[in-house]
């Protein structure tokens, strides 16, 4: 019996295709004063896309090969909302005022482009047009599923989550954490996110309590795994390779998993977070995982 | 016959009661690393409430004095939110790459009091918060009605109402704007959401196209006299009357509806305005207006 093989390249392109059309066609080039212009440089042409993959990786997941044009419609824009909350971090993480970076992605960042003000600006209104996206008014889409794609956003973006994780990295400057501030830092900071983009997903469809918490339980070990990889990348990456300035963590004296751990106790947790992951949609009974496995996998194995 | 009266003082006190003890209770004080500090240091003590007095007194009148604990409770959140929201716009405005103030209702702003890049992130959180206020999950509010709360704010708040009106204020510093020019400005950069707290009050109910017609004309007609009368006050009064700094407008070379008009058109406007709101509410066809009348009457003889 042939066994289906999964190909992750060609179902991330078929993916990024929608999702990049999609923000073309929704951050309005016409938002007043420049405005538009340098909220699509933040957001267009430019990064892997992780979180709006994982939206709609857990999507194909709930949705059990059933076709649902709204529910597919959903997934797509909290895919987009998703990038937007990540981009808009971007843009205010590199402002002078927190880590003062000029390049992002190989090009000038949005404050050098567009100066300060409009950084903020484009920050803030990225942020309002996640919930925008995710509330139509005209698209079929069922209230409770708006509604709950809203929750999940603001919950994982705000103080309890990004937001609350950044103010923490903010005041661990030259602090020594332990294990467990670092990862309470580290939840919060990029794990949040990444888990609510898991949760996104599968908020467009109909999930078992058994299926939610598997989800749940891939989306945590995943969003650690992911920050754990990227302290290990800062260490053993070049700049060129990473398209950011490597080595900035041990340079700012930020606690970091290599700096905890040291570089083979790092990757070692990593593959072993990667297990937690598998195991995780192993136990939620859901059997349409392929993407959600192979994103794991492709998060702890990445090279940039 | 007695006529009965309606005292806004009593009616502002009992609302304002609501409002600040949801904001005290509802913003996390233990957020991380001082964040939930910064939080409450920006929303609460402070300012005249006008956008939740809105939320609040457009849902008493779609709510046609027929009790709903679920309906009451959304309009509370979204009074909360939309405060969230201006007090998020102020923190970012008064930055030094924006406004550059230092002084914001009598006390240091929030970047003066705790740095620049938790002034950054707290007001990111407060927006966050917002949309999470408007989903609370097991507070048998409607996900019809949460979804419509995050979208009305959401425009309001984003590139086509609130940020891209503080864009072309950036843009203009220093332009002659024509009176058109000038109130597009103005109903993006503070009507919108003026305009969005009239009209999430009124999402907390059922209205017919007529109310919503002619809430909405209310709304808008507030939201621009608010900006004439801002733009007279600051040639008029004096900075301990205002709480912030007087004459700031033509000392950055703003342009505002005086320069424009003339401080006695720019008057006349105003109350011209206050008529088209008050036709607004008439033309609602709605009953128990009296604290949207009183309100509109304040805001355009207020001093302050």
């Amino acid at each position: 019996m042939a066994v289906a093989t999964f190909d992750l390249d060609t179902w991330t392109d078929a993916c990024l295709l929608r999702v990049e059309n999609a923000l073309v066609q929704w951050i309005d080039p016409q938002a007043p004063a420049g405005l538009g212009e340098a909220m699509r440089y933040a957001v267009l042409d430019g990064g892997k896309r992780l979180r709006p993959l994982l939206v709609l990786a857990a999507r194909e997941a709930v949705a059990n090969q059933q076709a649902d044009a709204a529910l597919d419609d959903a997934a797509l824009r909290a895919a987009c909302a998703v990038e937007l909350i990540h981009a808009y971090s971007l843009v205010h993480d590199d402002m002078p005022c927190m880590d003062n970076d000029v390049l992002r992605r190989g090009k000038p960042t949005v404050h050098v482009q567009f100066g300060e003000a409009q950084a903020l600006l484009a920050g803030d209104a990225l942020q309002a047009l996640a919930f925008e996206f995710l509330t139509p008014d005209n698209a079929g889409i069922a209230p409770q599923v708006q509604a709950t794609l809203c929750r999940l956003l603001a919950r994982a973006a705000g103080h309890a989550g990004m937001a609350g994780g950044q103010a923490i990295d903010l005041a661990s400057v030259g602090l020594k954490l332990n294990e467990s501030q670092l990862r309470h830092m580290h939840r919060l900071k990029t794990g949040a996110l990444l888990e609510a983009s898991v949760m996104m997903g599968a908020a467009c469809g109909q999930t078992s309590s058994q299926a939610h918490q598997g989800l749940q339980a891939y989306g945590q070990a995943l969003g650690l795994a992911f920050q754990v990889v990227d302290d290990i990348l800062d260490v053993i990456a070049d700049s060129a390779t990473l398209g950011k300035t490597a080595g900035k963590d041990a340079a700012n004296d930020k606690p970091t998993y290599v700096s905890l751990l040291g570089l083979e106790a790092a990757k070692s947790y990593a593959n072993q977070l990667l297990e937690q992951a598998l195991a995780g949609l192993a136990a939620s009974g859901l059997t349409h995982v392929h993407a959600l496995q192979a994103l794991a996998q492709r998060v702890v194995n990445r090279n940039t």
